[in-house]
């Protein structure tokens, strides 16, 4: 299918509309919607300390000086194809890279090692648009060192550490981000990611669809030129389904938010890891014994419930799917309507992607001195809303993050994170699950890259479960596992390629 | 699409080619790879005590009288259309089934008090195809309730309880079944089922496929006109799949194996139920300290650790797919090749699906006394055809289901049921697993029945998410469980019809 | 303290008085307070299968035919000082003995491999009354082998395994106890024990206390020439303190039921081994997603909890200690009184060493189909004397130890083992329970032996903590453990000798 | 018993000696063998903002102004005999205070409600020195509302809070405490607390021993006089012990630091909670799928091994003691020695209360990036010292209580808080732990003030039973439990009085 450029400006401007309706919502979506991927840059993220480059990252030299596109820079090398907020501090950036590089990116690494003998991604031209982080760094370094030439943007204008994007630059790498940009700083530094002279890219990595957006209205034909789209959130795979439904979509594209490892790590495994983090550093609470009442049983509620039972807190939960009910009766946890036992519980914790699960008239009811966060994906799980409008009520900040609100009888209840993500809000993204994401990304692009003409329609696939397979391989170091090989007897009994994958589509795991 | 009588039986012919190597194969096939399904007769599966009834269902003089089919009997009421052992049995086999209602089959006992007002199957006409035990006396008793008529027969030739066929009997459904049918009987008992004056069936319920293939081989036309078939074994479903690949099926089937409740019932939580059971039993072994090395961490390798951790076994797991090798790291099991491990743990249990997973050199390097067991698909996961050949090992039987095999030099292991399900062969189904499964069969008839002619193609079809979810629905009494309900505003905001589906296909529990 | 025959006869006396009413209490007695030791002969506690050796332990022959004590029995070697069913089926007897030196008894064993340079026990004599199984045989020749002389008696009247004695006779052990001993028969038995030509005991191995007090009562002068009592069972030691008390002793006495190691495991761990599989054996019930309430929460309700919740039931407890019900919730189980629970819950386990626990009004307010049953110490925890003389209600035996009390609604609660322990009835110890049992004796009798005049006073004693740990530390090759040794500047800075004892006595483990 | 004023000087100068060496080992006895009553000032403890309060609290003019000794201050309703660093910070310490009231101090809450009609130490004269923290004056404040009159002092010269001891002062609490004191300033602020006009003291709540030291020293007539001591620390208990053995100790002592509530909360649940968030805090490492040693198994070590395997840990024990090491055993948990297990895994932490557990050479074989920490009872378990002393390796501190190690091969290790208590350091002690021992500390003063004259000698004593089972029951309600009670017949059948206590001394728990 072919689209001309009004036609595409058309989509693009329709797909605009549907997605942002102004420029303070898209804030707010960046902070809470895209949030998994939000590495808060107030908060440590690796080894490096807070105090060595808090003069850095936080100062308001950096933030309220003179506007990055104003400036004229150069690396040691004389590279100038790159827009920082300041690229003197890169040797910091450097060594919070290096940490990451050492600690966190197992898998990225394991790549990068291949890459050695083997650049499967020579020839591509990617255009990125992801948060700046060091682990981000880590994996545009991988992409290069795969063979890829890549020019980069930020997809949120709050969250780029700008020690990274100075280390980046200074090794030259064509980036465009500063923490602070202004609503027009964003599309100009994506705009400068997508058109360069001699640059016709073949691939995007985008994180939330703001490039893909920009590129198909603005460009279209060198759009509808794309290899394919790696997109890896919500929101993005979101507007992706769309334009593929109106068949607008002129590229393939690939869903990586969906693929099995980065759901188990995204979901299970980070909240089983971080839901006591969050509840600890926020509110030094004793869990053990407590009555906790975790709405919603999926995998976030899984995860959030095998954590406080753990610690030895009382669990029910609640549920609108019979089929999660069941799991939650056959782990030993009474499932409960909120009603029944809101009023009688120390902790509440929203888990269900859905809105006004804790509303207004069940906190009424709470006990004084109640806990209540959201591990959910939507801020609006708790009706926070509510709170905010009863004139009855007195809020109270106590500490960054935790607010006692109050009822006219004194009763308090402690809200966290004023119903955002607690554990994106209260702590922080544990390594293994941005490396997980990371290399999935990677694999990702390499097949759309390498995948033979025809492969892919312009539509938009799940990763295909080997590349998935492929991610967990490329872990196993980790955690000193060794995996058994079929022998060919065994791979004929089974019907299965020796090398995988080894499991159907629909396989639940 | 049609198909004449000629191209039927060709079909049929080499579906049972395919399938069928021999009538020894068949059996084994029948004790052990439909094991699931098969309720061992010399086991109690309710509360009625083995001895009450003890002289009706192992005495000799029922399995070794006359032939059934040269018996006439009459049921109190005159009614004649059957076969079984001994209609003279009913009552002890009436009590069996009260006990099943009351305790075991909550699910079916809902639909039934449903059937009050709602006939959702009247004008039915099912052929039934399954093990006759008490459980599927309930279910069939429960389909007649929602209107159906039925004609049934055993799908195995020893699994038949024959107290139960005569209570079936006494109740006046058509059934042909007993404990110990020959070959030649199997088959004329199921053309008994299918074949009858007035009596145009228009759906089957099956479990392993032979109904099924005989009425497509002897009865073409009738097949062509079946409203659909259900299929609960593994065996049959991969049989519906082989004709649908070839274009020979000729009537919508519905693979109720792979549902989302059946199969976590049937893998993860029944092998957490039992395997402690199946040792224990067998074995009396302490398990608390045991090293155990668990081949295998699909569902079933999943259920099976979690039982055996919580008791205090140390586990170690082997796995060939990445994912599920890192699934078991992130519980806290270390993965290791069998051959790093095998050498020093106390037990062995296989849980793949695969073949010659346990090989003799493996159990040569074993410990003296070291249990190995089989708690996966097939009997061949533990060779004990090279034990059974190797002529230096010394067999000796030390009670039913255990045999020490003695090494030269003394050493033993002991080796439970001979390699097949240990699950299976040691100890029972819990009871709740088979409701579950029945409640599934009896969803899927109905939506097979009811279905708006050209909802189901000539294919094989999972059961829709929704009968899924309503199978749990009606098991969430038993666990005292409530369920929330979406407001309209929630179900609008989420994009769900209030009474579900409420999860997309491709969802993983 | 001297004490002359009359005396002592008073004493014993009172003693026997005290604590046997009668002899239907006697067996009573013997078959619920002293049941931890008892090992229900049928059923089968080693590897060699009831089948093969039924002929023998439980036919009619056996315990109908004539009198032992009026049969000449010689063994191969011409030795005729015993008194057993029939020494003719002595090489069964061996073989589950053997069995049980492999397989189950690694503490003893060790003991006995070291017995080959080292003889603590040259010079004993002791004088054993025990149970008669395969594992005590293997205490009995443990004892030998370290260098002592015995002669035996069975405690209790039904225990013994025919064929165990026969082989111990065969072996030359002067072994006096059969199955289906009468009262005459069994005092006649351990007085042949006591009371020998050339025979004068230094040591009591007692489980029950008979074989001390018919000791004390009919030789007191042989009495008070003992170096000690070792005492196993509650009962026992119980009649020890109350000798104490009044000053009546006259010889060290060593309590081994306290012992850390015997309490552990007869407690906590075994009853988390035990309590699923006696659930599963007499019920077959699912016990995932069942709701639980367990009444007390002492090391008994800690282990039966602990294995309920692992395997996916919701537990709640009811307690009167504080400290252990707080106990209960930081353990996340919350703790209710029996009346706010009892009617909605799907099994009741009485775990209190109380009586009355378990009421007929509670039981009028259960649901249809729970399951009564008793881990605790005593018999009377679940009021089974209401139910029994309840005329509205009507019992039917559906099995062996599972009785369905009816109801006049139609209601029935489902009784295990009438009320006796659960674990006792329908399943059986684990050996290595018994192996830790019979290694504590087996340490007490070599320290009561070798220690030095004065150690011990006439007075009753817990096995010396360095004991204790001794019998971990010949257990710890079952578990693979390696133990790590103090340096000699490590103990000098904790103030331990390096081979222990490394806690002090009130050390909660 | 009586003494003379010299032998009492000469006693409590061999007291001095013997435990401190020097005042710099004073210092760091403080700050780490105290360590589980440190608050560490840094670190918020309760729900007021660090913010808020950090000009207060934290900023130079507090610290480095004049020596409040120096200053005249006044309360505003005129009282003077404190000494605090500032007066006119009161109602920031106040409100700390009455959030501990609200949300922490159930426990003492509870007490203070009783004192309404019943005050069991009225005329109880208190010398009281601890840490001066918000829930230490919750605790003083109790013991005022039931009716003792109190002087008070600090127990180490770092850990008060200044603004909670202005608060005191304000509300008319002779107290003589602030953040910084001189080694002379400490003395002369507990001497203020035990001498004054017209104040005979009668019963001491000290913490560490230094109050009873210096009592015991300079005022030995008024110390013979006292009714007891209440001690709560390790230290201070040892030292009493010391006393006692010599007979030099004049007054009834009471050792609250082993009670079995205390006990629990500041071992086993403490650490449970308190591992994870430690490490979490200090590296955000992913736990789940780590390998880690734990070196040690008493309760800490089985708090931190419940809590690491909960989040998905790979856990193995070192073990000296074969019980133990037996109990990890049946935790599932491998035994290994140190030198097997320490080169491959990510994670060791100590908890054995011994020296020198992981040495330089352990280290030196570790992985790179191996986290290294203590959660046991002394900083040396960890050979810091020779890290410090080993010229080949560099040290980077790259936060605060985390350094890295360097070896001469780039390998890093991890070292938490300098080897110092790790949850101490990076973590808070929950409230509910402090609450705990707060109210053991009031009920033991109670039952010394109380007791009638003869029940305790001038020895030292662990609280009674009941006392304990009554710190118990007053936290009940934290968990929503309801404790049964006996009947008359059920007490009379145990032989226990209704009201407790329901344990044996030995009982484990």
């Amino acid at each position: 299918m072919d689209m001309n450029e009004e036609e595409a400006a058309e989509v693009a401007d329709k797909f605009k509309e549907e997605s942002v309706e102004s420029f303070r919502n898209k804030q707010r979506r960046r902070s809470s919607i895209q949030a998994p991927r939000i590495i808060d840059p107030n908060r440590r993220t690796s080894s490096v300390s807070n105090e060595s480059c808090s003069s850095y990252t936080g100062s308001s030299s950096d933030e309220e000086g003179i506007n990055p596109r104003e400036k004229t820079q150069k690396s040691s090398a004389g590279f100038t194809d790159f827009c920082v907020r300041n690229i003197e501090i890169h040797s910091v950036g450097r060594k919070e890279i290096e940490i990451a590089e050492q600690i966190d990116m197992c898998g990225l690494m394991a790549l990068r090692r291949r890459a050695k003998t083997d650049k499967p991604l020579h020839g591509a031209k990617i255009i990125g648009c992801t948060h700046i982080t060091p682990q981000m760094a880590v994996l545009i370094e991988t992409l290069i060192a795969l063979g890829a030439q890549v020019r980069w943007a930020a997809c949120n204008i709050y969250s780029t550490q700008n020690v990274v994007a100075a280390a980046l630059a200074e090794a030259g790498v064509s980036i465009f981000a500063w923490k602070g940009e202004s609503e027009e700083d964003f599309w100009w530094c994506i705009d400068k990611a997508i058109h360069a002279d001699n640059w016709q890219a073949n691939i995007i990595l985008d994180d939330g669809g703001d490039a893909t957006h920009h590129m198909l209205k603005k460009y279209p034909t060198a759009f509808s030129m794309l290899k394919g789209i790696v997109e890896e959130s919500v929101t993005g795979v979101h507007r992706l389904y769309q334009l593929s439904k109106t068949q607008k979509l002129v590229a393939p594209a690939m869903n990586v938010n969906d693929s099995v490892m980065k759901t188990k790590f995204d979901a299970f495994y980070c909240c089983r890891e971080s839901v006591v983090d969050a509840l600890k550093r926020a509110t030094d609470v004793m869990l053990g014994g407590k009555h906790v009442l975790v709405c919603g049983y999926g995998e976030v509620g899984k995860g959030v419930s095998a954590a406080l039972k753990a610690v030895g807190c009382h669990v029910m939960v609640t549920e609108i799917d019979p089929i999660c009910a069941i799991q939650a009766c056959m782990d030993g946890i009474r499932v409960v309507k909120i009603s029944d036992a809101v009023g009688s519980v120390d902790i509440v914790i929203s888990c269900t992607g859905n809105k006004n699960v804790v509303t207004k008239e069940h906190m009424d009811s709470m006990k004084n001195g109640c806990i209540v966060c959201n591990m959910g994906h939507s801020n609006t799980e708790i009706d926070v809303n509510a709170l905010k409008n009863a004139t009855e009520l007195t809020w109270e900040r106590v500490r960054s993050q935790v607010d006692h609100v109050i009822w006219p009888n004194g009763k308090r209840i402690i809200l966290l994170a004023e119903g955002r993500l607690v554990n994106m809000s209260c702590t922080t993204l544990p390594s293994l699950v941005i490396s997980i994401a990371a290399c999935t990304q990677a694999l990702a692009l390499i097949e759309l890259f390498v995948a033979p003409t025809g492969r892919y329609k312009n539509d938009v696939y799940l990763l295909p479960k080997k590349m998935d397979e492929y991610v967990a391989t490329l872990h196993l170091s980790v955690f000193q596992a060794r995996l058994t090989e079929l022998s060919e007897e065994q791979a004929r009994y089974l019907g299965l390629n020796k090398s995988g994958p080894f499991k159907p589509n629909y396989y639940r795991y």
